[in-house]
């Protein structure tokens, strides 16, 4: 039997999906979802006329960084918010996570380190194994709203394998917004520091009060890349586009070479995308009302609970709570396999899978706010009574 | 300005691809593409079919091993042929190159070596370096008709970083079908060493003699894993569906996780390809007929120029030809830049991005049957005409 490489070894099983193998076990139970970032909303019509459109003779391939008016429309798009983008800026891939995947392969090389603030996405941790990279988490707490500490405290963490800042802004899982100043502060500091700034901005047209900073807008045209995707702004997580951004040639043309050795991402979800760009700025209005009813709901419905702490998201539609629980993973499988309300229960996502070290997680979820507002007030009822049940 | 990974200094352009760049800046002349495995022959009806009926309310994502019906439908077509296949041996990726990408991950750390039969497709080499893994040649020759060398000499190529010997079949640049016999061996010959077997069988349903045998049909369940696509069978290389299947049930448990990473195959894509498994056996037939008799057009012409040496594929494509020229590099350059036919030309691609050191195929071309045969006939006659010119 031949062995299989140590990497393989310790990919995580995915913390987010895999109650969901448990749930398929109870088919009787009425389970509401809040664990899986995959919204309800439907996918806007013309994205699905584009769908319809694409008959070619031959499905052929497309060049490696993207169709260029693909490129040319996510260049467009991001330009609207002050950067000068041209289509050389603009590598199309398949999903903001091949995105993820070719600026670590870019930038890092095998035991080279990426800084994230912790709790971050959970797939960082995949790509950084398959390409051999480390993610060093810069700690941050939900009293203080995720907030990225010090540039004394970052100094700290920097030692001569550190290639890269990596963050989601609005976060996933946090819900957190970094303010302009904030940001502002992370780029200097990085760029001091001559690390690449990764901004995983496939949230930024969510958001409920002040709409997210681009990493974009502030300059420092060498260190900053950007990571875009369709998924959440266009319910279109199944298209698979995303796109990766940057003012840095030298980088581009790597990407592009990285690029190539896929072949190309697919024209037709190309077509998609370019749907999807030009839909009007009300379109974004119509979805941050969706989920800032729905975020509402949540917080209000959960912050009633005894004993929950919870940071109400300022952007995405995602939120970390506290539980009065000294194992979130335990308590989470205890919802799917013991507890029920009127034969109904709810799919959450522990946080452990959240943090480098599981531990510092333990008491913790995160709720997705992808449902109906009656449904995310019926799931956060379930949830008290859970929490009750389960203290009992 | 942040430094690149050394990974990504290492990178070569697209050997395959480049020239396209060059003969763009020569747009009034018509160029007979032989460069790239684009098949021209149209997309099957019934897969544009499939992507018109997509339109689901919300383009949801999918599992991280694919649809069940995908998997289902690949496992029952790849059954066909002796293996007992089940959905858990199959995983659906995005194109044969994540198959591959997956592969090397799973089973490879970074410094490891995986075997190839040399020449070798050239993208091969990209996959390596994304994930720190060396490609170590095994010379083949084309005199020998690119067969692969005794077990002996296979034995002075491991050491212990080697982890997989990975080959096409038919190959792609080469055309060369490994028989039964030599496969069974060369199956024997790694089971023993514990190494694994990654055979690329992207075009196993093009042929023109005898069927090729798949590496699945030749027991080593655990050593085995094979490669397809829709691309080149199906005419679908834009569509970017890939499978890697295997018996080794540890390994596709963590190509699963692998998958996990980057969430899943898009669905749209996995609908095209149940469509494209259930074509009847005539069209493949169909697909047989028209490549073999490109390939014997293209034969006949370019086995008639003088000094040209080539092997007859006896499957896939592909032709790799050895021209009486010291520089093919030079002189596809040549063709694009300075020879022209009554205002025609042709792109070939060089032999050098074939061979971990380009110097051994330094008076090679591959050409790629995939245009009709008049356009073969002329492209043949064209770089006849092309030869003399370079000599003279």
């Amino acid at each position: 039997m031949p062995t299989l490489s140590a990497r393989a070894h310790t990919l995580q099983e995915s913390p987010i999906r895999k109650l969901d193998l448990t749930a398929m076990r109870f088919p009787e139970v009425r389970f509401h979802r809040l664990n899986i970032g995959q919204p309800d909303v439907p996918t806007p019509g013309p994205l699905l006329e584009a769908i319809r459109a694409f008959q070619p003779e031959v499905v052929a391939y497309g060049p490696a960084s993207g169709l260029p008016a693909c490129r040319d429309a996510a260049a467009a798009y991001h330009s609207r918010w002050g950067a000068s983008l041209q289509r050389e800026h603009v590598a199309v891939t398949t999903g903001g996570s091949e995105a993820l995947l070719f600026a670590f392969a870019a930038m890092c090389d095998p035991g080279d380190e990426i800084l994230v603030p912790e709790p971050y996405y959970t797939n960082y941790n995949g790509f950084g194994t398959v390409v051999g990279v480390t993610i060093r988490p810069i700690a941050t707490r939900l009293e203080d709203g995720f907030a990225i500490p010090s540039d004394d405290v970052l100094d700290g963490l920097v030692n001569e394998r550190t290639r890269a800042i990596l963050f989601s802004n609005p976060g996933n899982p946090t819900g957190a917004v970094y303010g302009r100043d904030e940001l502002e502060r992370i780029i200097r500091w990085a760029a001091r520091k001559d690390l690449f700034v990764i901004a995983d901005e496939v949230y930024r047209r969510i958001w409920f009060d002040t709409p997210p900073t681009s990493a974009l807008e502030l300059g420092a045209p060498d260190h900053v890349v950007i990571i875009d995707s369709l998924s959440k702004t266009y319910s279109a997580c199944g298209i698979r586009l995303g796109f990766l951004i940057s003012q840095n040639g030298e980088l581009m043309e790597k990407v592009e070479r990285l690029g190539q050795s896929r072949l190309g991402p697919q024209p037709l979800a190309q077509h998609v995308g370019i749907a999807a760009l030009g839909l009007p700025e009300d379109y974004y209005e119509h979805i941050r009302h969706i989920y800032r009813e729905r975020v509402d709901a949540m917080m209000q419905a959960v912050t009633a609970v005894d004993g929950v702490r919870a940071n109400r998201p300022a952007g995405a539609f995602y939120s970390m709570l506290d539980l009065p629980v000294d194992d979130a993973d335990a308590f989470a499988r205890f919802l799917i396999t013991d507890f029920r309300l009127d034969g109904e229960s709810v799919v959450v996502a522990p946080g452990g899978g959240f943090y480098a070290d599981p531990a510092r997680g333990r008491s913790q979820i995160r709720l997705a706010a992808v449902l109906e507002r009656d449904r995310i007030e019926r799931a956060a009822e379930i949830l008290a009574a859970g929490i009750r049940a389960y203290g009992a």
